[in-house]
């Protein structure tokens, strides 16, 4: 970084330049404020941590660092992040770089992961996912010296470069999909609550109901088949059902499907399901299932293409990997 | 390791006391075969290298490598391995130890990610899944100076120590329980042909349905719902079909099922399906799949408890974690 820039942001913050200097460099000296303060100004000049010289002075571990704080048993029957792993991992063994992964029980955990990693020099980046609304690691990422790219929406992301997939855009296009095809209420289960994609798929959700004049009927679930078999049957079973049901993914569409079958309501010619993200999975139902359809695979090799260039200086805004795409199959009908 | 050992190995294996040192340490100044003939006869004696002293020494990475050699879209939508991840990262998330990932291509690939973890001193131990008969793996692993945990059968681990599932006991009791419903032909839909459990448990199989005089009927497949699809109708469209199929994972199990309705063959009235693994997966479809089912999350925690114990030089052996054991569910049945 030029001098003219520490003399700079030291002026306009009105501290010392070692204290710019302590605080660029994550070293202890300043305080937590000032650091923010600092580092907020730094970032508004255009500052970006030399990373790259780290990488040409040899110092580089190889391994880029993720953290999912997810239960362990939803993790391991929902296909997305094994897509996304194997996504990112395509990119990763291209250049030998292999990927750090913690599964953490909470978000305090996943902090004190970031901290050893940066303390430790344990990883040449971070990649965050599940981004929450109000999410702490943000503001601990920006005072640590580490690399981030956040998978999910850049207005979420706070200023950290983001790959991210449109879902209010889809969401809008499935209601209407579901209105065309006739339907006049309709159901969503939802994803975990303070994930910030589930946020703004619920809001498009709702705004594009209401400017379609029908009635939305939401039903919370938190991402697991046995949350998403409970959603289902509380909508289904309700005195005024909806004819079409929408899932925030699809391991939840699978055991919604399933509920159905149970309950003796035929899919789709009593109730129409659409999935989201479209694993392999609603190919392999009877019926097939419906989806907002986006590769997730895909998905995680373009992040892992960005976190290479956030490395290297050439990524800082926000990248646009899809908007997910309806695929019709089998269990999307007009309603009775 | 006391200084009698060091003769002993060096008398036995007729070279001095110099080369045995060179050959355990890992490091140039042997040839490979005395290297390998030196590591045989050091492990014969009871020689485990002296990790405990490293770890002790500081010099930890506090991470353990998983080298995953399977096509990445496979990975994505088989529940397997994300199960196995999350169960060995519960293990790992105790004690602040991360799991190094990569993903592979191919076995020469998985290779040279070995050659470069031991040579960097990335990891502090290594998990190995998906033995293979005459596995490359095995032999280099012995040469480098990396702890190494088998997943898998101890006859394919030759010499590492292993936690296994006993899967030929399994097999015996699946193929019992469909001839005690009434089978006579029973199919089974395999997974990678060089993958070890793969053949112990066909060989199981065979054995099984020729004791109890029933016919076998095989159709190879690789653990893809794809796979597994096509399989399913080679058997059920077959002159004379068999009345039961058996899986190697659930995925294919799942994907035979649809592919039986497609054919508007029902399950279980007209052919009895078995699954394998027994994720969650098994029981949102419709019918729910029998499965012959273990933990495998357990399945991971296990590996991964064993893993620090070998680094701590307790942990020498085999450890059976468990036999699959039956679930039954609604699709199997007595033939039609």
């Amino acid at each position: 970084m030029a001098r003219i820039t520490i003399n700079e942001i030291a002026r306009r913050c009105g501290v010392s330049k070692g204290a710019v200097s302590y605080a660029l460099n994550g070293r202890p000296g300043v305080s937590d404020e000032t650091r923010e303060r600092i580092l907020k100004v730094a970032r508004e000049l255009g500052w970006a941590p030399n990373w790259t010289a780290r990488m040409l002075s040899g110092s580089r571990t190889e391994a880029f660092g993720l953290v999912l704080t997810r239960n362990p048993r939803v993790l391991g029957s929902e296909p997305f992040f094994m897509e996304l792993i194997s996504g990112i991992e395509s990119v990763l063994s291209e250049r030998s770089y292999a990927l750090l992964l913690q599964v953490t029980a909470d978000l305090d955990a996943e902090l004190d992961t970031y901290r050893k990693w940066n303390s430790e020099r344990r990883v040449d980046g971070v990649i965050l996912v599940d981004l929450r609304v109000d999410d702490p690691r943000i503001p601990l990422l920006h005072k640590l010296d580490l690399p981030v790219l956040c998978i999910g929406d850049p207005g979420l992301a706070a200023g950290f470069p983001a790959v991210w997939t449109d879902d209010a855009t889809a969401m809008i296009n499935a209601v209407d999909y579901l209105v065309g095809l006739g339907h006049r209420k309709i159901g969503r289960v939802s994803g975990t609550a303070d994930h910030g994609q589930v946020g703004i798929r619920g809001e498009a959700f709702r705004g594009a109901c209401e400017r379609a004049g029908v009635e939305p009927m939401i039903a919370d679930s938190d991402f697991s088949a046995e949350a998403g078999r409970t959603a289902t049957r509380e909508l289904i079973t309700a005195d005024d059902p909806p004819t079409a049901v929408l899932y925030d993914n699809d391991i939840m569409a699978v055991a919604g499907l399933s509920t159905c079958l149970e309950l003796g309501v035929t899919v789709p010619d009593q109730v129409s399901l659409l999935a989201w993200d479209d694993s392999s999975l609603c190919q392999i139902t009877h019926p097939s299932l419906s989806a907002m359809s986006h590769d997730v695979m895909a998905y995680g090799a373009h992040a892992a293409r960005r976190m290479f260039e956030v490395l290297e200086g050439t990524a800082t805004g926000a990248y646009l990997d899809s908007v997910p795409t309806l695929t019709e199959r089998d269990s999307t009908r007009p309603p009775p």
